[in-house]
C-alpha cells in the first residue's frame, strides 16, 4: 500500500476529543458572553473574491494569502482566495446588507480564519479568531469603544485566568503629540518603534528614533510619552509636564475620559491608560486596547482591538465608523496550555455510560438513556460484545459513570451509577 | 472609487443576523442530540493535502476539489486542497491518533465542507454537513448502526418537522441478490439504474436494464426487488417470492433484522425496508439509509448514511469498521425555507434593549443588564445618542422587549419591560 502521511498539515491545530470539549467549551464561553451583551452572530463564507480581501491589505498580507481555485477551472484561480481575518468580510457583509441591518449593528464572528504564514511552534495557519464588533451609521458614540471592551473583558473572564489588565490608548493622542512636536511627517517610523518598544531595551528604542532623524529632546519627548501610563488625571498630568499646552491632544483625552469613565462605572476590572499600546499599523483611528496577563506579561496580548472610523472606505462611500475586538482563541488555547493556565482536567465529555449486559436489556438501556438524556445528561450506550472490563476500561476514558444494567436492574427499575475515578457508586433516582 | 462587487460569492449562503439565529439553532439542536448520544465532537482541519482528500476518490470529485496554494509559493499549488466531506478527513484522523482514541468511537464532526460544483439554486459550494459516526476496532457489532439512524432521526425531530420516514436497505442484500441471478459482473450498472429510479418513470428504469444487457426475466426480478418495502416479515415473504431459496441475501437480511429489532425496541418513529436505497455508488458496504419527508418526497433524502466495512483502507493495513450518517444542513435548511417548513418567525435574537436616557443612568443600565445577563437573557444597552423614537425603531428588529431607564427608574429601582410586538409592558422582578 502507498505509504501516505496521516499528520495534519502543518500550522494546523488539531485536538484529541477530550481536549476538543475543553476548546469548545472556552468557545461556547465567549459566544455566550457575547450573545448576552446583545451581539448577534453572523456567518460569512471562508472564500471570497481576492479583490475584496485585498482591496485595502498591504504587500505582506498578500504574500500570507491562500489563493483557492478550482481543479477544473484554473482559469479564475486567481480570483478566489481564503479569508484572512473576519474584519474585511464584515466591511463586506455591511455595505451589501446595509438596508437590512439595524445600526448600530453589533455583531460577532466566531470562526476560523486562514493565513499561509511561515509555520513555527504556536503560530497557527488555521486559526478562531472570536470577533465582536460594534458597526454605526455615519456616527457611532465613543461610550461604544468602552462597550466592547468591557464585552471582551468579560468573555476572558470566564477563563479564570490569573489577573488581567486591559492597556489602553488612543491613536488621536498619537497624533496630536507628534503635532505638537511637529512630528507627523515620521508619524510612521514613531508608531513603529513604540510599538516595538517593548521587545526592545529602552536604548535600543531611542537608537531608533535617532535613525530617524529626532533630535535629542524629540527622542526625550517620545520615550516620555511612551512611557506614560495611569489613570486618567495621571496621564493628563503627565501629558503636561512634557507637552505644556494640551491642546494639540485634547480630542484624543476626551475619548480616553469618556471610555475609562464607562468603564469605571461599568466595574470593569483593572485598565489602564497605557500610550505604549499602538496596534501596529493598522487601520485604527481613535481607541486602542490590548488585554495582557499581569503576571505573563510574556505572553503577550490575548486579546485586542479598537476603533476604525472607516470600516467599509473601500467599497462604498458611506460611512460606517465602527469598533471592534478579538480574541484569537486557537493561538491562545495553545500559550494557556503551555503555561498550565487552561485546566483541562475537567469532567469527561459524557456523563454516563450505559452496559446493557445482553440484548435483553436494551429496551431498559434505551429507556434510561433517553430519560437521563432528556435531563440535558449525555449518555453512550455501550452496544458493544467485548467483555465488560473492556467496557469499563473503555468509559473510563471518555465518561464519569459507568451504569450496569441486567436482568435485576430490569426488574427492580433501579440503577446504580458507578463513579469511573473514584468507584464510588450511587443510587439513580 | 473603483466599484468592488460586495455580494458574496455565487454558491456561498450568506444570512441575516436574524435568519441566522434560527440557522445557529437547528445546528445546536443537532449538535445537543449528538452529543446528549454520547459523541465526542472533532474539528480537523478544512485544509488537508490532496493526496490524502484524493486517495480514494474517483474523478468528479477530483474536479470538484478546491485547490489551495500560497501566493509566495507556487510551487506547491497541488498539494493542497479544501476537505469535500468529513469522512475523508476523519480516517486519516483515525489512523492518526488511533493510540489516543477510546472504540468504539463515537465522533461528530459539525462543519463546513467545499465542492467547486456548478452554481445552480439551491447547490451550495460552502455547506455545513453535520455528522455521526461510530468507528470500531477490527469489529462494530450491527446494533451501532440502528444507534446511528436513531440518533439522526432524533435529532431531525427537533426540527419539527411534517411526518418523517426513514428508508432502510443493506448492500449486502443486493449483492447477494445479484449473485443469485447470476448479475454480480453488473452490479455496477444496475446499482446505478435503482438508485436513480426514483427520479424517472418505471419503463425507463427497465429500457435502461435491459440496455445493459438483462434477460426478460432478470429485468422483472430486479424490478420486483426495488419495489420491494415493507417490515422485515413483509420483505422476507416478498423476497421468498422473488428468489425461492434465501440462503445468497440470508447474511443481509440478518442484519436488517438486527438494525429494525433495535429501532423497534427503541421506539424509534416511523421507519421502513426499502431495497431502492443504494446511497450512490459509495463505499458503503451493509447498512444504508436515507430519511425523507413523507409528504414532500420531491425534497430527497435530508439525511443519510450507512455502514462502511473499512473507513481507512487508505491509510492503514489496520480494519476501522465504521457506520456513519449526515445532515446536509446548510441544503436542508434552504429547501426547508422554500417549503415554509422552517418557522423563521421565532422570537426575537435578543431579548431585551435597554434605553438609558442620559449618561447619568449608565450605571442603573449596567447594572440591571449584568443582572439579566446572569439570568442568561441577551441584553443591549442603547448607548447611542439618538432620539428615543430611533432607538425604539432599531430594538424592534431586533429585540423582544424595550426598557427605558430615566432618573425615576433609577431612583425607585422599578423597571417596566415594553413587549416590542404587542405594546404592553410587565413589571421587571
Amino acid at each position: 500500500m502507498k505509504k501516505i502521511n496521516t499528520s495534519p498539515l502543518s500550522g494546523m491545530q488539531e485536538l484529541l476529543p477530550t481536549e476538543q470539549a475543553v476548546f469548545d467549551q472556552l468557545k461556547q464561553n465567549i459566544s455566550d458572553v457575547y450573545h448576552h451583551y446583545g451581539f448577534l452572530n453572523i456567518e460569512t463564507p471562508i472564500i471570497e473574491r481576492t479583490e475584496v480581501l485585498l482591496a485595502k491589505a498591504g504587500g505582506d498580507t498578500e504574500k500570507q494569502i491562500y489563493m483557492v481555485s478550482k481543479t477544473a477551472e484554473s482559469a479564475d484561480s486567481a480570483d478566489q482566495a481564503l479569508r484572512f481575518d473576519h474584519t474585511v468580510p464584515l466591511a463586506r457583509y455591511v455595505v451589501e446588507h446595509s438596508n437590512d441591518l439595524a445600526f448600530p449593528f453589533q455583531v460577532t464572528q466566531i470562526n476560523r480564519n486562514f493565513r499561509g504564514e511561515r509555520a513555527q511552534r504556536g503560530r497557527f495557519r488555521e486559526f478562531y479568531q472570536c470577533d465582536a464588533d460594534i458597526i454605526g451609521r455615519e456616527k457611532l458614540p465613543i461610550a461604544y469603544d468602552a462597550k466592547v471592551i468591557a464585552c471582551i473583558y468579560d468573555a476572558l473572564k470566564t477563563f479564570n485566568l490569573p489577573k488581567m489588565i486591559i492597556r489602553i490608548s488612543n491613536r488621536k493622542v498619537l497624533a496630536g503629540f507628534l503635532q505638537a512636536l511637529n512630528l507627523t511627517d515620521k508619524a510612521e517610523i514613531i508608531s513603529s518603534v513604540i510599538d516595538h518598544a517593548e521587545k526592545v531595551s529602552e536604548e535600543q528604542s531611542r537608537s531608533a528614533l535617532k535613525e530617524a532623524g529626532l533630535t535629542e529632546e524629540q527622542v526625550q519627548k517620545v520615550c516620555n510619552f511612551m512611557f506614560t501610563k495611569g489613570s486618567y488625571d495621571e496621564i493628563v498630568e503627565k501629558l503636561t509636564v512634557i507637552l505644556g499646552d494640551l491642546s494639540p491632544v485634547q480630542a484624543g483625552l476626551d475619548e480616553l475620559k469618556q471610555v475609562t469613565d464607562i468603564l469605571e462605572t461599568k466595574k470593569t476590572g483593572n485598565f489602564i491608560i497605557d500610550f505604549m499600546i499602538i496596534r501596529g499599523l493598522d487601520y485604527y483611528t481613535g481607541t486602542v486596547f490590548e488585554t495582557m496577563l499581569e503576571d505573563y506579561r510574556e505572553i503577550g496580548s490575548i486579546a485586542s482591538g479598537g476603533r476604525y472610523e472607516n470600516l467599509c472606505g473601500n467599497f462604498t462611500e458611506q460611512s460606517f465608523p465602527g469598533v471592534g475586538g478579538s480574541i484569537g482563541l486557537t493561538r491562545l488555547f495553545f500559550v494557556l496550555r503551555e503555561y498550565g493556565l487552561v485546566n483541562m482536567a475537567t469532567n469527561q465529555p459524557i456523563d454516563y455510560v450505559i452496559f446493557p449486559i445482553s440484548t435483553n436489556e436494551f429496551e431498559a438501556s434505551f429507556e434510561l438513556a433517553d430519560k437521563l438524556r432528556s435531563q440535558g445528561k449525555t449518555v453512550d450506550v455501550d452496544l458493544s460484545d467485548r467483555r465488560l472490563g473492556d467496557k469499563f476500561s473503555r468509559a473510563g476514558k471518555i465518561a464519569d459513570y459507568a451504569i450496569v444494567i441486567g436482568n435485576d436492574e430490569v426488574l427492580s427499575q433501579k440503577y446504580q451509577a458507578k463513579n469511573l475515578k473514584t468507584g464510588e457508586t450511587i443510587e439513580l433516582v
